[in-house]
C-alpha cells in the first residue's frame, strides 16, 4: 500500500494510491492516519473522494512528526572508502519539523550558506508506539519507508562540534512522496538509492548496505525514548556528497536535485533563492 | 505575570498565579495560551475557576513544544576556568518533547546509564513566530523565562561525536514550574542560578554571565529556522556538573535535585529507578 499527504485548496489530505487515482482517507495527513485507532489497517479499506495522482501536489509525507531522528555515517562501503573503522554505535542528531517540504517543492537555498549539499536517505516511518523494543517489536513498529534528502549547509554544520545548525534550515528537507508500507518491502529493504544533480548521478548505493538497519535503529532509539506513530528516522546517506568530492561541488540556484529509491519513490526538487516561488 | 500548566483529574490546564491561587485560563496548557490569538495579553485578564497554588501538581510548562533547542557551554566564567577560548558561535543540539516532565515529577534514572548528571539552565519560552529576527524583534519574541534541568546520561552523550543520545532519555527533563513573563525580567535577565543535590550546592552562577544571551540566541536560531509560540531554548549550564568534578559524582536513586533561578522558580525532583512511582 502507498499513502501520501497531498495539498487540496488550502488544506491537506491523506490519500491511498489506487492505480492512477488517490483515494481520500478522511484524515488531514499520513501522520493522523498512523495515530488513529484504525491505523494502516483502516487505511487499506477506507473509501472517499478520488483525486488524480498525476496532478497531485505533495505535502511533506508527515507534516508535523514529533521526532525526526537522523543517523550519521551508516553505509558500510562509504565508511570503508573513507578509511574509518565501523562504529560501534549509531551517531544520532535531529531535525525540527519546520525543515520539511513536499516531494516536488522548491528547496530554498539560504543566502547565509556557501556550501549547500545533498544527502539522499532511506527514511523509516513509525506506525505504533514503542519503547525498549526488541527485534520483533521494532520490526512491527515500522509502518513503512519513504525517501528523504537531508539537505545540509556544510559551513554551518562544521561551525561547532554539533551538527544541528547545518541540518535545520527552514523548509529545506524534502520527504515523500509516498509511504510504502513494510508488508511490501519487509523491515530491512535492500533497494537501490540514488541522488542526481542536474541529471548527473552523485550518489548511488543500496539500502541493504546500511551498517545499522531500520530494525536496529528502531531498537536503539527506542532504548532511550518512546517512538510514536508518525515519527521519522532518516537512516544516513551513502558516499558522493558534494563536500567530499574533489573538487567540492555545492548546490546553486536553478539546480535540480532528484532523490530516488527503487520501488519507494522519487523526489524532484529545484533549488531556488529564498523568497523566490 | 506567572503562568503554569497544572494537572487536574486526567487533564491539564493553563493557569495564572494570583496570590495563593491559580486562575484557570480555559486553555489546556501554556503552549496553547501562547499560540492563541489573544496570547499573553488575553491571559493577563482572563478569569475562570480558581485552584490552590499550594496543592498544584505541575505538568511540563509547555508539554509539546515544536522545538527544544539546547545550547552547549555558554557561561563565560565556566568556559575560562576550563581553559577554553570563548567560542565564536553557539553550539546547538536539541531535545524531543517526550523528554519533558513537570517541576516536581520524579526523574526516572534509566538502568542503561552509569553517569546520570545534572545541568541547571535558564530556559527561554517563545511567544510569537519569528524568522531572521533582529535584536528588537528577538527581544519581543520572548514570552518569558522558566527553569529547566538538562539531565544527561554522560556515557551515552560521549558514545559518539553527537550529544543527542545523552540528552534525550524519556521523561528526564524537568521544566517549570512557572513562565515568568519578560515584562517582569527584561529580555536579558541577570539572576542567580543554582543546582543542589541532596542539599549540597553543585552549581552556582548568574544568568547575566551568559556569553550568548537570550536575545542573541533567538536571533541566531531564527536565522536558520522559524521559532514558534511555545518553542523553548535552553541556554546552557554553568560549571559544577558531576562529570567535571574530581572525583566525579553522578545521580543515584533516592537523590533529590533542586534547580532554582532567583525570581523565576524552583524545580525539586527526586531520582527514582524507572518503573518506580
Amino acid at each position: 500500500m502507498k499513502l501520501a499527504t497531498i495539498r487540496l485548496d488550502g488544506r491537506t489530505a491523506a490519500v491511498r494510491l489506487e492505480g492512477d487515482a488517490l483515494v481520500d482517507l478522511g484524515f488531514p495527513d499520513v501522520g493522523a492516519v498512523l495515530a488513529s485507532p484504525g491505523g494502516l489497517a483502516a487505511a487499506k479499506t477506507a473509501d472517499g473522494p478520488s483525486h488524480s495522482a498525476a496532478d497531485a501536489e505533495f505535502a511533506p509525507l508527515v507534516p508535523r512528526p514529533g521526532k525526526v531522528v537522523c543517523v550519521g555515517l551508516n553505509y558500510v562501503q562509504h565508511i570503508k572508502e573513507m578509511g574509518r573503522d565501523l562504529p560501534e554505535h549509531p551517531t544520532l542528531f535531529s531535525k525540527f519539523a519546520d525543515t520539511l517540504i513536499g516531494a516536488h517543492d522548491p528547496i530554498r537555498r539560504p543566502a547565509e550558506t556557501g556550501q549547500f549539499d545533498w544527502e539522499a536517505e532511506l527514511a523509516v516511518v513509525i506506525g505504533r508506539q514503542v519503547r525498549r523494543a526488541g527485534d520483533a517489536e521494532a520490526a512491527a513498529a515500522i509502518a513503512g519507508f519513504t525517501v528523504l534528502n537531508d539537505i545540509t549547509c556544510r559551513d554551518w554544520q562544521f561551525r561547532t562540534r554539533e551538527w544541528l545548525q547545518g541540518k535545520n534550515w527552514d523548509s529545506t528537507t524534502p520527504v515523500g512522496p509516498y509511504l510504502v508500507t513494510s508488508d511490501e518491502t519487509g523491515p530491512r529493504p535492500a533497494l537501490g538509492i540514488r541522488c542526481e544533480v542536474n541529471g548527473q548521478v552523485m550518489q548511488q548505493d543500496n539500502t541493504g548496505d546500511l551498517l545499522f538497519d531500520p530494525v536496529d535503529l528502531v531498537r536503539y532509539v527506542s532504548t532511550m525514548i518512546r517512538l510514536n506513530p508518525g515519527d521519522i528516522i532518516a537512516t544516513g546517506t551513502p558516499g558522493g556528497v558534494g563536500h567530499a568530492r574533489k573538487p567540492q561541488v555545492f548546490l546553486q540556484e536553478g539546480d535540480t536535485v532528484v532523490t530516488e529509491i527503487e520501488g519507494l519513490g522519487r523526489l524532484e526538487n529545484r533549488v531556488v533563492a529564498e523568497g523566490e516561488r
